[in-house]
């Protein structure tokens, strides 16, 4: 029985790009949460749910990409800015196309900033009923460098959280890598 | 399509008796988790999820409610473990009857001891593939007293795990209470 998209329990995934292999790869840790949440939850129900993308741009690290550029007008920034607009499309195109092949309804979309303060102001705003976030399962030691954005979403994110960590087996040698 | 038990999603959540009510009553946190569960996961496709409802029981605590009692023989003490364990199992009966009237799978346990301790415990031994806990909600000053079971599952169980705040409308008066 197909439900209507409005009656859909929707989930929103934060996805970023691997810090290994850069755009238009997906993390490590955004593909396990996206492949847990199709396995798991939609299972063979995909009209019961719809999938909601956010990836959010930082844009300092972006900008290390750059440091060798010149910036001589205001067209160079605005050049620079849509390269990071097109690198985050292609991003999101791996998601939107493996739903689309999938059957499940999604939507897929693009902020910049701090993506644990971001991720909480976007769930106030779409309010779903879930929040799927993909960590890296790091330990204490290597948190305190590199900060846990997972972390920060179960505790201030106002709708349930869950958080999928990384299979080991899938762990880069550096595991702050993703 | 029928999903053979085996192959269905199997989460496990934590239900715990009502401090306001006690037993048979579940705690409104508990009823909310799985209320949660049932209307945003399983939604029409029972067949595709089996429900695995954990009750802990702590032995202080009801130890408070025999505390006129007269222990004058090995066998007082046995009846007093009967006692508890008919009013765990009359709480598991109303979970274990509705999911039994919607068609969905189910299994229901009593352990005791510690509830953050043993819902770790046995998350590494039935490895269930989401852990569903309730929670109060507590602010920072409120949970400095009473712990919270939901923030160490998060921390500690070997599975991903989500929290279901109680909404605000459920709230009692005393929020401790549940």
């Amino acid at each position: 029985m197909a439900t209507s998209e409005a009656n859909a329990t929707r989930i929103m995934l934060a996805v970023n790009e691997s810090t290994i292999r850069g755009y238009p790869h997906a993390s490590i840790s955004s593909r396990g949460a996206f492949d847990w949440t199709l396995q798991k939850i939609v299972r063979s129900n995909a009209s019961d749910f719809k999938l909601l993308f956010l990836h959010v741009q930082v844009p300092d690290e972006d900008g290390f990409d750059d440091m060798d550029s010149i910036y001589a007008s205001p067209e160079d920034f605005k050049a620079m800015k849509h390269r990071d607009r097109i690198r985050g499309l292609h991003l999101l195109e791996y998601f939107v196309t493996r739903c689309h092949e999938i059957g499940v309804a999604c939507e897929a979309w693009i902020k910049k900033g701090d993506p644990k303060e971001v991720i909480c102001h976007e769930v106030k705003r779409i309010q779903p009923d879930l929040l799927v976030v993909g960590s890296r399962g790091l330990g204490p030691f290597q948190r305190v460098f590199v900060g846990t954005v997972s972390e920060f979403c179960v505790k201030h994110a106002e709708c349930p959280v869950v958080t999928i960590k990384r299979r080991p087996d899938e762990t880069p040698q550096d595991p702050v890598d993703d």
